[in-house]
């Protein structure tokens, strides 16, 4: 990709983070790269110690760092507390995107009957909005999506390629929806009958908050009879499953492969790891950090790190200790047994 | 989203539900509800008993219950001996989209030639069907939907917004198919020659039975060579992945994120909760439940309730116990030569 | 469906396979089969002597199978040293679908400007080819697909309907990319600042070598600064997720499930079972296979089978076991102190 970038000088990229600049301020990058990737046109950063190995040798125009590490460093710096922070505004900055979306409707795509578009509206090639949906102002459908009927988007929000939101929902400000997610799908409900399944219409809807991301092939289902809630600043990965009735709290982020299954309830500033899996009904408190691949079966009520599993080893190895591990009821009892013949002896 | 449910009288509620009616059968609601939710033009229910606690401050209309917690009723009450399956029936007598489809082509769709289509079909904007495609009576095929050559869909099913399914697959009737799953892709089969892969071309096809429900970007992978085949009433969440030659039998039923590897025949009336993955090449008898995030690695032949893993802790106390784990068989044998020295001494 | 395969000889299956024929040359047939379910027109293959059983009792009119199985076959025989890569040929000799591609651009397709369409390129309907893109010869561009602008696909590769391919990532030749499958979507990058969320725009992209597959609904992200890297003939079943700036070596096979977390190198024939789950910034080498649903959360520096867990059990069985992990670390503290009493004593 022809990444044509704006140039940009030291000094305004300062003024935009709120850095100090120690260096030349009329200096023009055209681009960010890591530290050792980085070339004479380009600005970087130092964001984890890791990196700082790489920081004498860079070719880089500019580095941002923090205050502390300005004395090791070989070229012009921006200084900030946190420089990941720094990095993440300039990353935007320099995204070959931003601001390039084409206004107005695309002929091949068909617009439903009632359909209020705000300001600065783009709707891609092949998208089909329904009838009754309303869009804020500035946002974007891409190409090949689909927006059922009566939904509701905020200001400011970009659906890429090829999303399905079905009818009903709300999706808040500022979001991003990845291709080939799906929001609004019916949750799993069914009734047995002693023979077969009765399916449960799924009533309710789903309400995305503002500044929501969700990623690609992304599954956030509708709600039984209330809503299927996603708070504000709330970031989910790609491949994630979110089932009927669940509410996540404000800004917690959930990565790739979760699942979490209905009515479960997570708090604010929660973390799930890749592949962790909630159980059905749970009430997750705030500020809980799951880590990758754990299944949690209850409510967990204190702030803290989780986990379940076992870690990865050889397999030779591993299959001695699965086998154990269907002892390990009779191992404990047989240990018991010992301790109490030892005190009796 | 604008609910503009039908009203019903309490008469016609329990005469649809068979259900026997204690109150003012003329009452019109206009709505369902979860009795602490429901208002006075809505209709409740009690199926779960943790939800007796909110029968008596209900403002429903009316509520479906057991007959034996009709004395507990504040309102008008409708008797059933599976409220449930009662709900079942009640939430789908409310759902605004039934019948709601605009019956025809689009002229945007794609039909292709030697397509056969039943009586009242819908075929959403920009869906494309190929050549030689059946759609029975009333199957609704949604926008953005593309559905392979030779392609059997059988009368009553519905395959919601940008839905894919493959040339050659045969659905059965009143099927269910959420957006972006895909029905009939390659199965994952490939030769290795000691250096590479040669691909070995998918020849079979998949069969979904009548009643089959598919959630939103699950995959069910078309056979090697025979097909890939699901049984009648079966329901598949979000997420899940069905490989190539998979057989499910009737009535089971899949919960999100599951995974379930070649040529597994899972059996009748089996239930597999969120995440559980199936090994290839198994066989799990009828009535088998597998708990949530599970791995079987080995046929079973028994039904019954089976599970993996372990518990989700905090962090701290689960790193010493993984720790453990990885000892686990060198911990058994030093516990059986403790046993032994014991016995000798 | 109707399979109208080709009738081919057996003399020119032979050739093809370079195989030796026992038999008549002359003799036609058109499809492919199982020993099982082989018919006098069709042609099998013994791979696995797991099904050495069926030979006998097959009515195929050849068998494709090792020199050494040759005296029990009961009809015409083809000898190849490796049988399995020998079906693997056949099974793409008869695939109804090859070659079988209209050419061209479907009028409803939508072809951005700057496109460079190679020869015998088809797009199918209701596609949309962004500004920019580079399509090599024969490239086929499945209905309802989108390519973002300035991508480039090579000779040969196909992407079956509903794929998504964002902005500038650069597909290689003889690709195969299944329905819902989603390659350059933003990678999950963000910083926090105390309080919430600041996106990091992914302004790398995604490199995907020659023979690659990717199974439907698998997302492989854009990086974030460099690129997410795909070696050659790596073959990617359904449901995958690979995240920001992974890097997987040639030949490498990744099973249904998996999740890969960012910046992860895996190297070259490596196997990833079903739902194995990599955690981010890892190094696993050449030749590692990985058995389904370990996690594995440290780098692996041998070639060699990996694997973790607890294999399924009986549900009360393991409710007991998994109660004695939560306990293991004193478990195993109880066992010592036994043992330096035992030697004490």
């Amino acid at each position: 990709m022809t990444q044509d970038s704006p140039t940009l000088s030291l000094a305004e990229i300062a003024a935009h983070l709120g850095a100090r600049l120690q260096g030349d301020g009329e200096r023009r990058v055209r681009g960010l790269a890591t530290l050792r990737d980085a070339g004479p046109e380009q600005v970087s950063f130092l964001a984890n110690r890791a990196y700082l190995k790489d920081l004498p040798g860079t070719r880089a125009a500019a580095v941002l760092l923090h205050p502390s590490h300005a004395g090791e460093c070989p070229c012009d710096c921006l200084t900030l507390d946190n420089p990941y922070l720094g990095y993440a505004e300039l990353s935007r900055l320099f995204d070959p995107l931003a601001g390039r979306e084409t206004v107005g409707v695309h002929p091949s795509a068909v617009v439903g009957e009632g359909v209020t578009l705000g300001e600065g509206v783009a709707i891609g090639p092949q998208a089909v909005v329904e009838a009754g949906v309303v869009l804020g102002d500035h946002v974007v459908i891409g190409p090949g999506c689909v927006v059922g009927a009566d939904t509701w988007i905020g200001a400011g929000t970009r659906l890429h390629a090829n999303v399905t939101v079905y009818h009903g929902v709300v999706v808040g400000e500022r979001g991003i929806l990845h291709s080939g997610c799906v929001i609004g799908a019916d949750g799993f409900g069914f009734a047995h009958d002693g023979g077969g399944w009765h399916k449960i219409a799924q009533l309710g809807g789903v309400v995305l908050g503002d500044d929501v991301e969700v990623g690609s092939c992304s599954s956030i289902d509708r709600g039984a009879l209330g809503d299927t809630v996603i708070g504000n600043d709330v970031k989910i990965d790609s491949q994630v499953q979110i089932a009927h009735n669940v509410q996540v709290g404000d800004h917690s982020a959930l990565a790739g492969c979760v699942g979490i299954a209905g009515s479960t309830r997570v708090g604010r500033h929660c973390m799930l790891g890749g592949g962790v899996g909630l159980s059905g009904h749970l009430t997750i408190c705030d500020g809980v950090q799951v880590t990758g691949m754990s299944l949690v079966t209850n409510s967990i009520h204190q702030p803290g790190v989780y986990s379940s599993g076992t870690g990865a080893m050889d397999n030779a190895q591993w299959r001695r200790n699965a086998v154990r591990f269907k002892q390990l009821d009779e191992i404990a009892r047989r240990l018991s047994r010992l301790e109490k013949a030892g005190r009796g002896g």
